[in-house]
């Protein structure tokens, strides 16, 4: 594969990311600059040109989203005013996929809204992972190639050979996802019963269906901010029996707050992938990160080589797999 | 409230639903035509002048998805071309709203593609029941009012006064709004665990979480078309030790053979709404419809007077109830 | 010419004019899948990837035209979605093209409308056959390359070497096209004068305006459906004097009835083409059909090959017209 | 009606149309000023207050079209800005109509281009008269309204009571319209039969389909420009035994050179609409214009009280046709 | 006039803006609520029926701008969603207004792309005070009311009633601008020659044009950060003879490293607006705030009944200055 | 450099202009026709294939801006129509950009309005130079290259080797401007201070500030029309001492009126570019023109090959000097 001609830039909080893509690729990470003025204004500048050339810029919108988003549309006015031919936002990471639906009167579809300023912005095509729920696929009108952390997090798991494992959906809204867990894992399925009566990010959790007893518990979810849900759960699970409890999150948004929450539960450890820049996490030895730069590397590589994505969507090669765990080694 | 100046047409398949909302409002439906011609080609015509009406056209897309679909296109052109101030179309059933993601490679979204061209047809506002998915919202740009038929159906349930009632939804995917049905009813949940392996409607049920010993349960889903899911669970039900078993739809688009599979089965009684025209549903002893055109009446009234819609989101007057029951009278 | 890397896809009624199409192409037709699920729904499904290539889709909108126009919606969304590069819809009959005005008030202009739908869904380009007008090309936005049928239909004619032919137009609407037809085949041009009163299908038939004794006519027309006007007009030249009627018509979407009603008629040959699927026509010995496949195969191997279409609209090659009068041999 | 609410302004080729517009409706044309600079730049500025009226501009695309097309985006654009409510374009003649097709390659569809610049700019709705083809309706994507001088065209020579009266399409493409006028004035029709061979404005007639021995021949066209084809025909009609030549144009853009030569023609009288400004038709005895104005008139204000246009479509009330004819006194 | 019917809300930084215009209006600030959730998301929820409503949403894109610009895209969403009848967007100040030009290559127009996203999330008119230049009007395709702080700064100044007052520009770029507080307060200008050589916020003061020897220079710009510029072209007009030194700004965006470097410089005293919200400025005592709260107020009640807003641009009533002066007693 | 494939074609007022820029690249001008037809309506016809080509179309909006600009539309359809992959439209002048802002209330921002419809037509790209200010680049959606002719006009300047030169801006507005001429040229900026009073091209020079006794002054405007300014500013800069005055423009659009005054003027010499064709200025000894077609044309040869243009922003190359100073020979 050549990838001498693939043009990689990262947004301000997408660094470190696009250098572990581009190792994974071979390539070099495009020059550019973010500003932030003192009123507080974000200003970008490409470094080189980009005229005539397919630009992936790296940004996810993650835990100062309002700055990460406004970013990437200035990114891509940037780079098409510049007279790149494409631009692909890379998007490890769409914080504001949460707000996906008008579940209460009178509120924003958020994820809408920035779906459709990226495309007005000037975006060719999206890349993301682990969208809060499929449908927002739709809310773009450009192509969304949508990845899976799934392949590279079972693996993770499944190398630590977990006697009776049993995976746990948080709520009856995460369980057809967590089916898919199951079904790679090859073990049961058990999902907490609970409701979420308001926007404060305390949930309440009423019971679980399902039977764990003697089992080694993976509760299953895209992201936890709070840590208030998994650990309710956490303690509900070993009351009801479970062995041991685990988590698996495919996006570590946790605050500060949830970190410590989780570090005084039952949860023994708690497995995600690199998508948001959280350096808040490096501080706990409860969290074991794999990257998912090697599985969107990968993608770019196909995207670029005009290659099906789609075999990406259930299993990735060794490669990828080898990559995406020896991350946590430094 | 006044109506007079209320504009409510029915394309070909919402004729009968257009009269009881009509009925509830006090309102004429207006006059209209639609015509297929031997080549199979659809043509509208309005009958009466509506330059600067607000207009409300009702039709589901439902057992003739395409014609129905395209009729509601020229539906749109037509009023839009005569000058009608706005056209909302009141989809009380949405076939198309199942396409609602990507879920598989190189597949259209077809629900974005429907309400893409809704909208570039020139719709101003849709009015629609149960959607597949709540962020089906999100793939229109203009405003949905969305309704829910859990009050009246439950209002259904609830006046059967049925003793032990467990709700159950058929799967992992479905088990968030179940729950809400479960919490109207004051009843525990359960939920079938399956997976669906490929297009066909056959669906492979695998296994039951939580208890149904003793209980009458309460099937919920939004449609069924081949009754595959909802026999195949009865059962299971049974075996597990159900007394009882029924069924809530919100959509009847029970094909001719699904009909006879479920008059097969331990399924007493599918309780649903007359969202879809479905002619053949009148041979069945076990299909008692509510009416959600009084909801839809209600809706169009406070649409009309520039009421707040969202206090039906939640409970329905006693006046849409005895309406929305009375309807299987006759 | 190479055309190895044109990725023909065929709609549910394109199967066979696509093979033709492959065939004088040399070139396959590309893997995919059409299913109705029972409760009516179109799913389209694309078969291999078509990441970064120019696809082209061929379907009418014919008999069924709304099935037909909704499934080439969705199979531009899934083409764009999937990451081709471009997507033209090839449309060697458009029946909604005949909706072309707002001939009476409060109608829909169906024409914009099917193309507007398709330019939404993220269609290229469009390759059409004998528009009923050729305004059509302004509803679109997108290039449309607009191929003749009057050089492949007026070959067929002419080597039957027909002594005395005339020319005629069914009515004024038509008598510009037919003039083209009476000029290439050297023939005087006679006009039938008749009123369309309504939007049955049966039209007025008045009088004619020209001298047929002693003539062979050959009424031209873009299309019949019910037979009605060339029946009427058919025995109107008989009583004038004509020796010999015979029809040559572009899109055959004649119904069973009308196909009886020319049976039975004093016209002894209509010449058509193959733009449209029509089963019931091999009933017929009057039918003969040329096809047009050859002339949009080489089309689209100069669209491919960014040469002129151009060429194409006053003559074809000897391969072409070889190729479609061979057509009806089997 | 109440007109006090009316804000008609006129472009700087609309004056003496809106005042006769106004006349008939008894109001006020708006103040307004379009200037013209020495590098030729078009200015246009509004003299009152426009914020959430309802506007109408009166504004040929006449005889300089591309200062009077491009004087109306900027007359859009300034009211928009000035937030009027809306914006209805009154175009009496729409000259780039006649650029409806496509028909030689790699030429421009005007009038589509010139529709979407004016909805681009911000049209919400046109007025427009005997547009070149009906489907240029379908160009827009807003509201047109079509309205016909025939009714009044046709009272003007029904007034004149002549004998033996035959209409006279020029060619085979405008024989649909002069049927029309020969069904509402109870005469036959014959057509010319003429190829126009290229974009020079001369055509050729070639001959004449139908008898017009003894008649009174009134050639109906929408337009002409050089007067060739009308000066030929009406030779032609003399040839073959015509007793009088009258002609009958919706549109008088008739040049310098072609009034000359219509002056010398066997043409007696030429019949038409003021709706291009053309003053050199002034010098000439055998011009008799009937004013539309009347009819716009009663089109707006039925479009400003939300009444049904379409009855306009046939025939036009005694008020509107009487301030048509008496038009040519002054 | 009545202010019942307008429906004013405040972003979560437009508060005491909007209640300032309340006050003026004697209207009422609607009920709504911004949440910012732990991981940084932005909530935004209506808490009163806007169904059919003229909203009015007050915000200013201020001192942390991309929250604030994120929040009006959620709020529009949120209004249109909830069938608003049209939102008005009040921007008293547009912080990216600066990135109005690509002034080097590579750059985004930031302006152009916040304007896009504001108009693609749904709004329907802007109105703003002192845009960075004219010509961003230009990059909103909705009509924008441009307010201008000048008669009500002036006011100020006038009523100091400073004696031979000389206008001071800070650069070539803004001396248009200076040119008319010159006009309105009879005084003569003089220009600071600068060039600013990179993005910086210290620019390079070179040298004077014009003669300020015994004058009270008042520098006149639309907005200042650090406060560099003022600071130099103080300490310039000082050495060059000024007796004092006042400085007039737009908008008080100044941060908290330039309000230092004012309370040291030359200058007296500097007058600006409230139309950002920056509290650090209460700790100075050289900052005297007047209020454009009523002139939006005043602008807000014009658009409201449809009156003309152009009287505001030049003069505004006593009524407005009053109260815009009073504003800084407290 | 291959510039085999650049297709780049003339419209009407850009023929010379376009022959220029090719005799620079050694490029043939494509093969196309323009004709105004005598009811003024404007015809474009492309004479050679330009299917899947990057089409390139030089035509000044000049002199006969309606006409220029409509004509532009028309062409930039044809090309799109022609399957052209894109249409980059060269605009040495766009007399439209001086209407870029709404400077007084009720009047339409016309560069705005180019811009969309240039967008709408279907446009690319846009080249031009010397925009009436920067912000129009944000009028486009489309990327805009923004040439300056800065560096060929200084160096035609410097090359004179003028003794004591001081650069002038005519007024504030245009003083940013001036100061990168005086930076180039090592001199000192002096503005006039004058005020535009109204629409009219007569404006109220009033006071000069700044010194230039002794001095060349070179006056810098980016167009002139009447002279009228120039002309005042001249006589006012003699009366304070200067010795001698040029003037330098970069958009020679002098009208017949305004050469006569220039040539009765102070003015020595007036140097401007070839961007508009304006035959009159033949006739006159002070006018020395400098050809910008080789700057333009090496923008053209990287933006075809993919290099970046920002280059030319600054400097040029010794061969775009040389062939821009050797125009005005013949």
């Amino acid at each position: 594969m050549t990838t001498g001609d693939i043009k990689i830039f990262a947004g301000s909080s997408g660094k470190s990311f696009a250098e572990n893509m581009c190792s994974y690729l071979g390539a070099e990470v495009g020059i550019s600059e973010t500003r932030t003025f003192s009123d507080g204004n974000t200003f970008v500048r490409i470094g080189e040109t980009v005229r005539g050339k397919d630009v992936y810029l790296v940004q996810s919108i993650g835990l100062k989203p309002n700055d990460e988003f406004v970013e990437i549309l200035f990114w891509i006015d940037a780079f098409k005013r510049a007279s790149a031919d494409s631009v692909t936002v890379i998007l490890p990471y769409f914080g504001y996929a949460k707000g996906d639906k008008k579940d209460e009167p009178r509120v924003s579809i958020r994820a809408r809204v920035c779906a459709e300023a990226i495309e007005t912005a000037g975006a060719d095509r999206v890349v993301a992972m682990d969208l809060h729920s499929h449908q927002i696929q739709g809310f773009f009108k450009k192509p969304v190639d949508h990845l899976f952390a799934l392949p590279v997090l079972c693996e993770a798991i499944a190398r630590m050979q977990l006697p009776d494992l049993i995976v746990v959906s948080p709520d009856a809204g995460f369980a057809k996802q967590a089916r898919k867990y199951a079904d790679y894992l090859h073990a049961p399925l058990a999902i907490g019963d609970k409701t979420r009566k308001d926007h404060s990010e305390r949930a309440e959790l009423m019971e679980l269906i399902g039977h764990v007893e003697g089992k080694t518990a993976v509760i299953i979810d895209d992201f936890s901010i709070s840590g208030g849900t998994l650990v309710e759960l956490s303690k509900l699970l070993i009351r009801r029996g479970a062995k041991r409890v685990l988590a698996c999150l495919s996006h570590l948004v946790i605050s500060e707050a949830g970190l410590r929450k989780l570090e005084d539960s039952p949860i023994e450890l708690i497995i995600g992938t690199d998508s948001v820049y959280n350096p808040r996490l490096s501080s706990s030895s409860k969290i074991k990160i794999v990257s998912v730069a090697p599985l969107f590397g990968e993608a770019i590589s196909r995207i670029h080589s005009r290659d099906s994505v789609s075999p990406l969507f259930e299993k990735v090669s060794e490669r990828v797999i080898a990559r995406a765990l020896e991350h946590n080694r430094d």
